[in-house]
């Protein structure tokens, strides 16, 4: 009997991105972080820079969840809301955390070391720092939640200080399958048929060149806990397409 | 007294995002969208392949805003299952809607129209269609909810559908003053007076080149549907800026 592997959801946090000025590209990023360690990522929110937004969907999602991360408002500005939120949905002080203040201090010597910079040492009471390779000013873990920052250059490298706090689960494999020359109804069939024979395995099919010129196909993508059936399950498929006379290379 | 502007969401479907397969554009394109016909875009969330999952999140997302976007899941095959989920929540049949069914027999002839595609003519009832330029097989409306392809070339294509269906809100002006030369915290004050005294607009900050051998800076914007009350803030912030020595232009 295995385990159950843990959970996760993401919180990503910013006005830019709702309003389409930044492409996110943090919830990949941790995707693939938690694809690597075993972690199943079950769902991820985007929601402006509103505490009361912020606290009711971080509750709900620390509630449902073995993990929950966080990006974006934890600078020196007004709109870095994203340690008040914190603190009020655990309903905790948020005092200046010495550590965090230490680096600051370190960071920014007393010419510029001012009041809005001194915010970011303003940790929830209970919480411990993430450090922050780059430019110092800490992120934080409080319970089951990690708060990171927004630029993705950051929060890649505060990934760094979270991965040794997670309980690991059995690493997800992935085959994939590529298809060409039929569009994805020709394949349908044969896919479900493998989707039924293997219920312990994830089948996606995600087809490509639609309205190009180019080749039309499809990925198919096999995932699954047991390396072994994983690619039983595509070997099997390779050959029912391969008795059906369609082209497929394994990518 | 102006009308309050149409608040929206954007439920992402697919276990593709979630797994770290696929960096997700869509939402950027739906933010862009709304943001040019004045719709608040208010919160996103990203959901799998699950039926339960992509049913409550879709419940909670139509009751609470005015419109929905949902990207992904139409497609042939057994993983596409949006249309019988957005069927579920909506308590209503999920039968062939002769008009999807004659476009995909004029697409496919009947060689090619085989039962997994006809799966795509299923439309929740009562639901219209949303063209689909690219590929045929149509998205669908029901209620306040529109349902789109997870292909960023057909969920594109689709929208050119779903505008003229939206009230329109005021557009949000948007104004950036690039800051170079001092970081995020030095001009925090600043911005946090302009902010406290232009209540009714946005004031982000977006500080950019951490941890690189480049420039270092912070992008100031300035949202509002006012206009001129934008432009003004900006000049104000231009004239503190200046103040203080610290370089700026408007980009």
């Amino acid at each position: 009997m295995t385990q159950t592997p843990p959970t996760a959801a993401v919180l990503i946090i910013g006005d830019e991105v709702l309003s389409g000025r930044t492409q996110d590209t943090n919830l990949n990023t941790i995707a693939r972080f938690l694809a690597a360690l075993g972690v199943d990522l079950i769902e991820a929110r985007t929601v402006g820079d509103r505490k009361a937004q912020i606290v009711d969907n971080l509750n709900a999602l620390r509630a449902a969840h073995d993990y929950v991360f966080t990006t974006g408002g934890i600078g020196p500005t007004h709109d870095d809301i994203t340690a008040d939120a914190v603190a009020s949905a655990f309903g905790v002080a948020l005092p200046e955390h010495p550590d965090a203040l230490a680096i600051l201090e370190r960071r920014y010597g007393a010419g510029e070391f001012n009041a809005a910079r001194r915010r970011m040492a303003r940790i929830p009471e209970g919480g411990t720092l993430i450090a922050n390779p780059v430019t110092d000013a800490p992120g934080f873990q409080i319970g089951n939640v990690f708060v990171m920052a927004g630029v993705p250059k950051i929060m890649t490298a505060m990934l760094e200080d979270v991965a040794h706090r997670l309980r690991h689960g059995a690493v997800v494999h992935a085959r994939t399958v590529r298809v060409t020359g039929v569009g994805e109804g020709d394949i349908a069939d044969l896919l479900t048929a493998a989707a039924r024979a293997n219920r312990e395995l994830s089948f996606g099919s995600y087809p490509f060149g639609a309205g190009t010129e180019g080749e039309v196909g499809t990925n198919l993508v096999v995932r699954g806990r047991d390396e072994a059936a994983a690619e039983a399950a595509v070997e099997s498929l390779m050959a029912d397409l391969a008795a059906e006379g369609i082209a497929a290379v394994r990518v």
